[in-house]
């Protein structure tokens, strides 16, 4: 057996990746490593480095293929908190007792490690008529402006294209197959300003009070729910995450307030509807209470969804044989990276349970690590067939 | 023409009377001028300090006559604030141009010195039938702890009554005459904390959203006013003064907020109705939502009246025959210490005109000064005629 068959062990990279410490934005050395396991399979890597964030992008194939099978993810890492309440090293990938424990062993550095290890064994192995992508980042974690978008907008620029993509971040709540993300909710939050005037708390009639209008503003936002769900979405939501004012005084009526409300929306809505919902329930208590009302809104995301399919069905597939757990199509949990693949290229996201995800003592089965690489293995394998 | 019948000037005494620094708690001096010059009229004197207040009690004929005539004031002061913006010294007391300067200029030097320099010069010109009564304090602008209600209670336990009281706090808005007050709202302050389950802004029903309850509770206070005011008094009112929570995070959805709101209500409420119905909606809120909402209220006063009749109208006539102006019998206003004296016998106000109380360059026309004096002789001589 040369170097060039022996199987690349996923645990090993994972704790290899853990060691590394990169904390976004550092790059920690995480991507090197990936590099030069990868140039050594025969990828022609390329480092898409941008604003200050490592990013690295690896393809097995020829460039513009018909067929070719994207993978992504990111290396960089959440803090690690309170540094004193790990009972191991975070940064020191060490297995005990057959877990892996440290800060990315379950988002995601096993995650990548494990589509590392299944594209460079298959492409060794059973060499496919197309490609195998890797689309790999360092700014996830972060704002993710020079992250995916990065790659995403050099691959355009390249020529460099993606059929499918498969999206490795944890999407198990707590049995090792037993989800799969075909899409998720948007996200967006408005900060309102209100601005009334000043005045005695005995006179309100001379006053116009800033609480009492964003009063009036918030309770119509939560008088009816935004929608009953979707075919595959839960029912949009809204919250509101703190109003604030300051006034310590019980006799004076204050000038100015704020609130902010947090908004996760399905494919019934969109950011633009959304924020015209807004302004028009601020616009009609502006005009009833004489209180200025300001809005200032960010959409993290709009939802998104790769309807169920021969991909989505092929994914399922695969996690099935190798965990016997029939994996559910959800669109549930916060925004990912798919939110910019999907703009791209039909995505998916599978990987492992994500219960300890950006908490002290993260850690993973080692036995997980195997299935993950086993189950992209088996995913690259029916893909090319 | 003897000393003992010249006509005590009201101006000269209310500058000797600015002239001491009389800031809550501190006694200043005011309290001595008086009393010194009472004494000397053939007044009763008595010092009833209490909790380190200082206030004096005055009377002028038989302890527990028939007909026994009160006037109340104070002549502690707020302080003078922005002491660089004075445009005199607001202790000086100086008369320029026909205004009298000087913090207590309207609130209520000058109300006193009124009261005290008609009642000594009418005692000494025509001695009633009767009593009449000084009950003067030094803790009005303060918690009013030791004030008035020191003094009725030392009343109450000496057998010293008054038939009826006049409160010489300011009362006319714009134009001298234009206002009597024969009762006050009350005035309550609420404050809600809310207590939920904090969680991820994305799963709004695994959390408790203490805004939530806080808008749902304040929108139900909010939506119908409590009244639309009664025979003798405006609408009762409720105001936000605050909502806080500085919860920085916009996907999170916070533990804890809390509000206040405050209460200005006419005869149609007490603090006990209002207070049962700022617990029965909580307690709706707290079942409807599962956020535990606790409530601490403090009832400043509760809302009285004088109902117009025979002293009134002797208030008023005598204010007309002064001024020219017939005064608006009004229950406007914030609370002064009326709210004790109506538990002791009927109690009007009427003073001078208040618009610089409480403010920089506190001052008022030394001729409203004389006019003041001369509508309380001729409440006197009215009352014992
Ligand atoms: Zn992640
Ligand atoms: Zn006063």
């Amino acid at each position: 057996m040369t170097a060039a068959t022996t199987p690349i062990d996923p645990v090993a990279l994972s704790a290899e990746l853990i060691r590394c410490p990169s904390v976004t934005p550092a790059e920690g050395g995480a991507l090197g490593v990936l590099e030069q396991l990868l140039s050594g399979a025969g990828f022609a890597c390329t480092r898409v480095d941008r604003g200050g964030i490592a990013n690295l992008y690896a393809r097995w194939g020829a460039r513009g293929a018909n067929k070719s099978f994207g993978f992504n993810g990111h290396t960089d890492v959440v803090p690690v908190g309170d540094a004193a309440a790990w009972s191991r090293d975070p940064f020191g990938g060490e297995v005990v007792d057959g877990v892996l424990w440290g800060r990315g062993a379950t988002d995601m550095k096993t995650g990548v490690a494990a589509f590392a290890a299944a594209a460079v064994d298959f492409v060794r192995q059973t060499p496919p008529d197309g490609a195998v992508i890797l689309a790999i980042t360092g700014d996830e974690e972060g704002d993710a402006e020079h992250g995916t978008v990065a790659l995403l907008d050099w691959m355009a620029a390249q020529g460099e294209r993606m059929s499918h993509c498969l999206v490795g971040e944890p999407t198990c709540p707590n049995v090792m197959g037993e989800m799969m993300k075909i899409g998720r909710r948007g996200s967006m939050t408005c900060w309102f300003t209100a601005e009334g005037v000043q005045g005695h708390s005995a006179y309100p009639h001379r006053a116009r009070n800033p609480m009492s209008a964003l009063v009036k503003l918030l309770a119509r936002l939560e008088e009816k729910p935004l929608d009953q769900g979707t075919d595959h979405f839960d029912a949009s939501t809204l919250a509101i995450t703190t109003i604030d004012c300051g006034n310590p005084a019980n006799n004076v009526i204050p000038a100015k307030g704020s609130a902010t409300v947090n908004i996760r929306f399905n494919d019934a809505h969109s950011g633009a509807s959304l924020t015209e919902w807004l302004r028009g329930h601020a616009a009609a208590v502006q005009a009833e209470t004489g209180v200025r009302i300001d809005l200032r809104i960010q959409i993290s995301g709009e939802s998104f969804l790769t309807p169920p399919g021969d991909f989505s069905a092929l994914i399922a597939r695969a996690v099935q044989a190798e965990t016997g757990v029939t994996p559910e199509y959800s669109t549930s949990g916060g925004t990912s990276d798919a939110r910019f693949v999907k703009d791209h290229c039909p995505v998916v996201e599978f990987g492992l349970v994500g219960k300890t995800m950006h908490q002290v003592d993260e850690r993973v089965e080692v036995a997980q690590i195997h299935q993950l690489k086993s189950i992209y293995t088996r995913i690259l394998k029916d893909y090319f067939a």
